[in-house]
């Protein structure tokens, strides 16, 4: 394994700009930290570009990820230089962004479940709507362009590992979107306040796509307009938006299974 | 109003230490920040010692503020040094914590809906089960001694203000928590992904009590006994804790609604 000791080494300083969503955006890469993301991405076979480890690492991971992509060793200190948790666990690796287009969602099954993220503004809303429409069973999700940068950290890390392993769709148009559910027969239901009927009053037989909005401005009027608003009974003045997601997916799931 | 201009003042000083969740047992006391959090303190009547204000705030709050409790003007520089959030908005304040014990949770309906976090580590996901069983007209939260402070900055925060209008049990030990629920019949739902039945196939009329338990060994013995274990299906390994909660909650909900 070959060593870098050099904070001005090249791949460990593209691996710090990655903390920046502009270079993200440019470079089409990310981060991964720790060992319980690596492995998920070792196991989903997901594109990893290189590795750092430090001496803290169990050899038989390390052998694993030397497997899938070049590894460096560097000292924990310079680690901690490029990660963003306190505690990366001596490992982190640069991935490949892989997004896919609209035209690989197109649905397999009847009852096809699809999640749509329209507009969400916290990295962890985001990272917990995708790790909990994954276990669901949604076969992908879709991220409207107004929705934060699908591979913030925060994002990937409250994802817990789903990033890796699902469908997704992101800087998608809500209109374009609407336009393609609508062609392949989706349902389309909204998370809405404003709306008139309670979720559990609508149907959620054949493909479903749920749509959640920004936490303050909720989901933009092209879904409202070609959707079924529903809204969530709440004594308060609203529920998180990755609550009301989860609500609404297993809606979907208790009504195919009782 | 009275100004504040060292970072040495006493009220100053004993509000910085509120950071340290021991300084917050032995003082019974914890921090709010931000319009929002301090607006529903207010309109709860919530017990407030003393707050501080930099001149970016709104007149009005500030006399409302200043209805409630002594309040000092402060530079937003000393004002950073108090708070955690980056952005605190210009307002401060120093609150009373104001937990119940078990016999002010006396059931008040035949249909009383309690929600009890059990060992649950994570202040976000603890702040979010808060705001969720508040939305979900739980009558009240009770946490057993193993769950995270529930004074803890973030906990506050990600309550969205449940926390100072909700009644809450805390420093519980769960084998008296089992016996009390029994006591008042009922029916205790416990999220466990060891369980055999799925979450909707249990019956939730009467009173209930939800329980989720800590974030990677679930809920102790006591209430996997003493109740119902449920399970939520799920493709992946496991669900964020506050979102199997908001599924159980909501089911609470739905059953009694439909």
């Amino acid at each position: 394994m070959k060593v870098i000791q050099s904070t001005q080494n090249q791949y460990v300083k593209t691996a710090r700009q990655l903390k920046n969503k502009k270079f993200r955006q440019k470079s089409g890469l990310f981060l991964l930290e720790g060992t319980r993301l690596i492995c998920e991405a070792i196991n989903a076979g997901y594109p990893l570009e290189y590795a750092f480890v430090s001496d803290e690492i169990d050899e038989e991971l390390v052998a694993q990820l030397c497997g899938c992509c070049e590894t460096y060793l560097v000292s924990p200190q310079l680690l901690l230089t490029i990660t963003e948790t306190e505690n990366p666990q001596g490992i982190a690796a640069v991935a490949r962004q892989r997004t896919v287009d609209l035209s690989e969602m197109v649905p397999t099954s009847e009852e096809d479940l699809l999640m749509i993220a329209d507009g969400v503004q916290d990295p962890g809303n985001l990272g917990t709507i995708i790790r909990t429409a994954d276990a669901a069973g949604a076969a992908g999700i879709i991220l409207t362009a107004t929705t934060v940068d699908l591979y913030n950290s925060k994002t990937v890390r409250a994802s817990m590992g789903s990033i890796l392993r699902t469908k997704l769709a992101a800087n998608q148009s809500p209109a374009k979107v609407t336009q393609w559910l609508a062609s392949y027969g989706y349902k389309i239901i909204v998370g809405h306040v404003g709306a008139q009927r309670y979720y559990y009053q609508v149907d959620y037989s054949g493909k479903v796509a749920i749509v959640v909005g920004n936490e303050n401005s909720g989901p933009s009027e092209d879904f409202k307009t070609a959707g079924v608003p529903v809204k969530i009974p709440c004594r308060t003045e609203s529920l998180n938006v990755s609550i009301a997601a989860a609500v609404l997916l297993y809606e979907k799931v208790r009504k195919g299974s009782v």
